[in-house]
């Protein structure tokens, strides 16, 4: 049968999960869905094949390209999802009548982008989607970043490692129009700002004139990096605008919702994706070697797109690629190693049904139990159960069974109590 | 931009999960992780996009022309993996010197398969998968059944409302080999065998009759049917077989494992897939109302058909749709309504500081708490708390900041108790 062998492999960019590999992923997973439990998200779900039109005409502009598409036996578009959002548009406006407002819903979703993989990134990854939709008030963007400072937390990444940067597309939009730059050119100075650190600044500059702006306009627009506060934006429009309240009061919750230290406006922060209209943010380390641990934002034409009615938003998308290697970075890595309760061996044979027994009623008392399948010496099997991360080892020899009693031995401590067999 | 409107159902086949679909989801998914910790099996995973190559390698035959295939940008061969086990090998495949056997795996696989929409079936699903890899004894089995009834144990059903059904394809051929089957014609047979109960019996009959059997020796085959237990099958071939010696084994563990009630020998099992070698289950409701709850069996060949060396192992399959259908009709359903700790809401945003500051230390000790995002009436916030069902909740006014304290009243048994505002 198999005449060639076979690529043993996974699919370029694609990711095997082999346990020491997987316990990280669940405990990325657990931080997520117990951060999201504190701050009262429901968790929802959706195939990650999607129809292709819907992410064709909601996915952000720069992701479109790098869909992976396909069609089904009966002609169907279909894609793997690039993002969740265009998803979550189409679960909502399904049941706009039905949903109360406003509302917290999570999800960890696998989503595909066909990237070149040469710059190292995966065609893959899991990412933790937040959002609340139907509240107006600076209150979804502090809850949204409160949970994403509770994961961190939850992870073991200290608060000096990371820093939330903070801007607002309505800011930077009033800022251009006090810097005389004409509202036109605004989507183009966005996508400038957003390559700012990926590109030199030749380039973006010359991005900016391909876009129709002038030596003088260009000039204005590089005097907005030297917005290094809420209060030089304030000075440099002459009052606390709009925009400007709104991002105060951001930073004002953050101090009760205990989060304040890892705060700091950043004028670049602007975000990749064209759905953002009001504050934006993103995490990154400290010391900025790693690409952003999460991002997100406030949109307002989410449900608008699909053909609903609008509905104001905040959301944001933690992947778990940039957290794993940061965590790992700082020797905060979860614990790779498997946590096992007991392991049950014996000698011999006519032990087994005893073993067996013994087995069952841990299990049953909600221990994980390894009970051996074979027959095993004595030694070998202490010496495997105390390699293999147990915490407690039984082994059954013909002396126990006569007994009735067996001796449990803690792997860490090196005691031993007696355990009855009934 | 939306100028026609876009559908907003899933792609055909494709499940959407609502937050209430989600926690069933969860509650299964909560389910067989514990009973595969229980039972010391490891967690792994691979992307559900794997080489086409491989799966039409070394899956099932009647699964290959379900395979939702597509080629990558780069022309690359890709496809949905339809099941799980062809990934496994080559996992396997890839680390088989490093892996310690036996080795216990077992990992939740998103599937899909594109059948016909008419049987009402989806096109994708979750399958629990568990597999034991290198242990040559019946007690790799007896641990795998015992881990699908722990996880059955745990969704709440009763032990009355299934049974699992066991056979052998090893005593199959044996009992063939005996009423004069000749070997070639063995694979029609186990193929007419697994039709029975889906097709009509003359339609099985002209299956083996178009497989090349003669009138005569599908009059035998028929005889196979009479054979009710194991000891009909050893009265049958004279013997205790070696094929009928394993399976008594496994029905004498699962008296000391805990699970002999639901265990019974049915000769129609085979199971559908080519791969099986030795002895096959499949848990049904006792009713007989749905299709298999899980099924797996012994396999032999695995490794070889990658291109590895052969290693022995067993492995189950255990989706997430049956078995909801039959919690469903037993009313046993995981609750689908949410459980949740604490609502935290306020009068006036004079009182939003301080309800920020108890949510973030109520959250700090654990508590999943829901924070107003705008203030409310006192009547509302308590209607809508009881009904979206949370334990307990705190409202805070002008009083309750004044005096440094708050009530936080239990909503089940209506008491209330004080908590101070630090």
């Amino acid at each position: 049968m198999a005449s060639t062998p076979l690529s043993l492999s996974p699919p370029r960019g694609m990711r095997d999960f082999y346990p020491e590999a997987m316990r990280v992923r669940n405990a990325v997973f657990d931080a997520w869905r117990g951060a999201a439990a504190r701050f009262g998200f429901e968790e929802y779900d959706a195939c990650v094949v999607e129809n292709l039109e819907l992410l064709q005409r909601k996915a952000g502009e720069e992701i479109v390209d790098q869909i992976y598409a396909f069609r089904d036996k009966s002609g169907r578009n279909l894609a793997l999802r690039p993002e969740m959002t265009p998803t979550l548009a189409r679960l909502v406006a399904a049941r706009r009548q039905a949903l109360a407002l406003p509302l917290k819903w999570h999800c960890i979703a696998q989503c595909f982008r066909y990237e070149r993989a040469t710059r190292g990134r995966k065609r893959e990854h899991y990412q933790w989607n937040l959002d609340i939709l139907g509240e107006p008030s600076v209150a979804a963007e502090n809850e949204i970043v409160g949970a994403a400072v509770c994961a961190l937390d939850a992870l073991g990444l200290e608060r000096s490692a990371y820093r939330v940067h903070v801007s607002s597309r309505a800011l930077v939009g009033e800022l251009l129009d006090r810097l005389e730059v004409p509202p036109a050119h605004h989507p183009a100075v966005f996508l400038a700002l957003d390559k700012l650190g990926k590109l030199e600044e030749p380039k973006i500059r010359a991005l900016l004139s391909d876009a129709g702006l002038d030596a003088s306009a260009i000039a204005r627009v590089f005097e907005l990096l030297n917005v290094a506060s809420l209060d030089d934006a304030e000075a440099l429009l002459g009052r606390r605008t709009p925009a400007a309240a709104r991002l105060a009061a951001l930073f004002e919750d953050a101090e009760p919702a205990g989060y304040q230290e890892v705060l700091t406006f950043d004028i670049r922060v602007v975000r990749g994706l064209a759905y953002y209209t009001g504050i934006v943010f993103e995490g990154f380390d400290t010391a900025r070697d790693f690409r952003a641990i999460f991002g997100g934002g406030r949109y307002d034409n989410l449900l608008a797109d699909v053909g609903g009615t609008s509905l104001t938003g905040v959301g944001l998308g933690f992947g778990d690629v940039v957290i794993a290697e940061l965590l790992a970075a700082r020797g905060r890595m979860p614990a790779a190693a498997a946590e096992r309760d007991t392991a049950v061996g014996f000698m011999d044979v006519a032990q087994r049904r005893a073993a067996l027994r013994l087995a069952a009623r841990l299990r049953a008392e909600g221990r994980s139990v390894d009970l051996a399948l074979a027959p095993e010496k004595a030694r070998s099997f202490f010496a495997r159960a105390g390699k293999q991360g147990f915490r407690e080892a039984v082994y059954l020899g013909p002396d126990d069974l006569r007994n009735g009693t067996a001796r449990i031995k803690d792997l860490r401590n090196r005691t031993e109590r007696p355990l009855a067999l009934d």
